[in-house]
């Protein structure tokens, strides 16, 4: 059974071959690549570009989806093991992911982190229990520790819109925030970069590492793909030298001092002048959505050298490789 | 205009005639089937089975469900008659339902009992007020009085899992509950396995009686099926001598004493030990959501001994083959 | 690029297109017509009709529609220009729009009005905004200022059942509410009677003028037209002498009395007897959903006098007429 909930599913390699299918179906659209078949899609956190781009992947494909919202227009869901099930959450897991295996051919899940406990959110509790109980072929659209479908439609963005990951030098800079938001973006970007073998530097303020355990999967990619990373607490200078600025918000290692630290680093707002700042203008990627002026400024966003509608619109081309991979295999894997 | 909202729609023979169509189903299925129909979904009260298993239905026939949550993504619905509408329901289903039927080749409702007056639930009145006003096919995903769809799939799972329904002990126990449940599946339970001819035990405290009216329209279809239908107040015996175990939770017929009457009987609480009490191990049963640990135990839900996630599964073929009969119509009927 | 978000998009020649089309695909439905293409549809507000009727055109053209609300199964959406999103509104219209417009072949969004500022409302900041933005063919479900799509079905609606517009007596009689209703669906329907050269005669109490901008409009097209636009204070007289009574209530110029001011004309409930004053009976039309006895009796809209299924049904056909006009294109235009 394959399931793709982190970049570790993939690889290296795989990570690579995702991408030319990627590329392949993008020139080339295959009409039938899932016809018949059915996603159910349960999201226990909002979404519009992972629910749109996967529903119309199946749609344009003669698949289906199915959008389920637990909570809002089905049972809540309980996904404590052994627990006497007498609050708020009239079903388990333990049911609902068997019984929708039976009635769809794969199945997706979106869970936010906690934010409490980092650790916690970097074990990804939820979804691999999810994992363990479905019976069809599974996919994250953003968990607690990853979004490797973002980090994919990424990659895409840079290798179509800058040129070859690994002669390309990203930056990946902490952006302000008016609350704590989950690690899973820029961790699914650091695999997706290492497992490219890009050269990579990530800036954030003192006290918002990442989360070691993936930085240390992320080292063993890049041993395969030939890639570098960098780490600074200085914006501009990372900035200065890139050909691409990733921009992103994340929480800081101190969960209970979030307010206070994120209130010290309002001055990361990533602007056009920042962007600029370099010997070559760089060009600006964020996984949306962005609130504007504050984690990114209009002035940026609304510039050429912005990609973050190339960059949505590549989440569609990515799932429907991931979706081929999962539903109709390859003679590779 | 073919209707199924209730067991008499279908009787003894229409039972059966369902079954074996969805046996048909199951192993033969018909891509086809419901090819360019449209079921319109109007829940009252949230779903997750329901849903899925009437929506997979009707696209792997080549078909399309549209889901309705009136006062979520549409309108709150009036179903008063003769009422001034100055309230917070701004349509009345004196339009909203001739107006589906005008977009749709059927519909299905879910509405849940009131559980304040056992009579009034019993009598139906938003249900058959919403048939009278459709003028297509209008299927019941559960309303206050049955649950007709469930019925179905308990019998179709018996009958490939345990062995002909006629020869197959079944024992409904009540479970315990949080709050009291609608009557809707019991009374469906009830009224499927008399029209297939069981020898049913009915095992719930007292105070706990199935509603009076349905008891008698299960007492008239096993003078033609051949079925058997006792009560008891003692769940062990039952249990003891069954080859099934349905555990369900239903309220009291007093049920402004609901609380302290739920509050005795926590010892009903389903386990292995008591499916493994008799002289041969009884099989587990459950409609689905069930509360883990409140209504029955981890490990009776966990053991070999459960047919939940097939019985949950055989929604699909029985709703398959209802929306073929309604739809597409037969050469018995 | 085209469009539809308002009249002015088809103009008199254009109005009259349409309804040709939309007569047409109703007596011989073309079931290839969206084969593969996707509709966004983008609820601001919540929808029963206008949802179903565009998500069924899709699908019996063989093409799909997915429905998104933002606040609900997505994200809340800013539509400032310019401002620090520091609030609750974590994504910005200007990604989103050109996101949806890359995965869809066209956006359909429903926004009603502030009904704070009138002026505003009949300027239709948002709808514009979306306008600019999409890249695709955008519909209104509705929007502060018209509801073009309802307008369209009212003039399907009375060329079918009534007869030739230009030689029918319209009456658009103001009716009571529980509160002050948007212009959009009055305004429409004298911008498509005035498109088609209708005889209108539009009846309400002092202080609940249309919007002088749209009357305009309207005059501007009765040149064309031949038609003719009257008003009165009124209601007998001019519905005694109309072939159709075309029920609506909208809120008064002086947005900040509405409550006194609506209080004040409860009268104008529209009643079977009203519709029989006249010499002949008038049809009785209604965009729904309606407030039973509040707005107009039961006897009028349980009397054969009442279009009001038909109008919602004519929904339908309009929509699919005009998503071929935007999708399919046409020799003419």
């Amino acid at each position: 059974m394959r399931h793709f909930t982190h970049i570790s599913d993939l690889g290296v390699e795989g990570v690579s071959r995702i991408l030319d299918r990627a590329v392949e179906l993008k020139s080339e659209p295959r009409a039938g690549l899932f016809a018949g078949r059915i996603l159910a899609m349960l999201f226990f956190n909002p979404s519009l570009r992972t629910r749109v781009s996967f529903e119309t992947a199946m749609l344009r494909g003669g698949g289906h989806a199915i959008v389920l919202s637990p909570g809002q227009d089905s049972w809540k869901l309980e996904d404590r093991p052994g627990v006497k099930m007498d609050g708020d959450r009239p079903e388990h897991l333990r049911e609902a992911i068997p019984v929708l295996s039976r009635y769809a051919d794969a199945l997706a899940v979106r869970s936010f982190a906690g934010l409490v406990d980092r650790d916690a959110d970097e074990r990804d509790g939820l979804l691999w229990h999810v994992r363990d109980l479905s019976t069809v072929a599974l996919i994250s659209m953003e968990s607690a520790r990853e979004h490797p479908c973002q980090g994919l439609a990424d990659m895409l963005t840079i290798r179509e819109h800058v040129g070859a990951i690994s002669k390309t030098k990203l930056a990946l800079t902490w952006a302000p925030h008016i609350k704590p938001l989950p690690l899973a973006v820029p961790h699914s970007f650091l695999l997706s970069a290492a497992a490219c073998g890009a050269d990579l530097t990530i800036a954030h303020p003192p006290g918002f590492d990442l989360h070691p355990a993936v930085l240390r999967e992320a080292e063993e990619y890049t041993v395969r793909s030939g890639g570098m990373i960098r780490f600074t607490d200085n914006q501009s200078t990372a900035c200065a030298d890139a050909d691409v600025v990733y921009a992103k918000s994340w929480g800081p290692v101190q969960l209970e001092h979030a307010p206070q630290l994120l209130a010290q680093h309002s001055d990361w707002l990533v602007t056009r002048a920042l962007l600029e700042s370099g010997s070559r203008p760089a060009q600006l990627m964020h996984c949306l959505p962005v609130r504007r002026n504050v984690e990114v400024s209009d002035d940026a966003l609304d510039s050429p050298l912005s990609l973050v509608i190339e960059e949505a619109h590549n989440r569609y081309f990515v799932q429907a490789a991931i979706l081929d991979w999962l539903l109709n295999g390859d003679d590779d894997d």
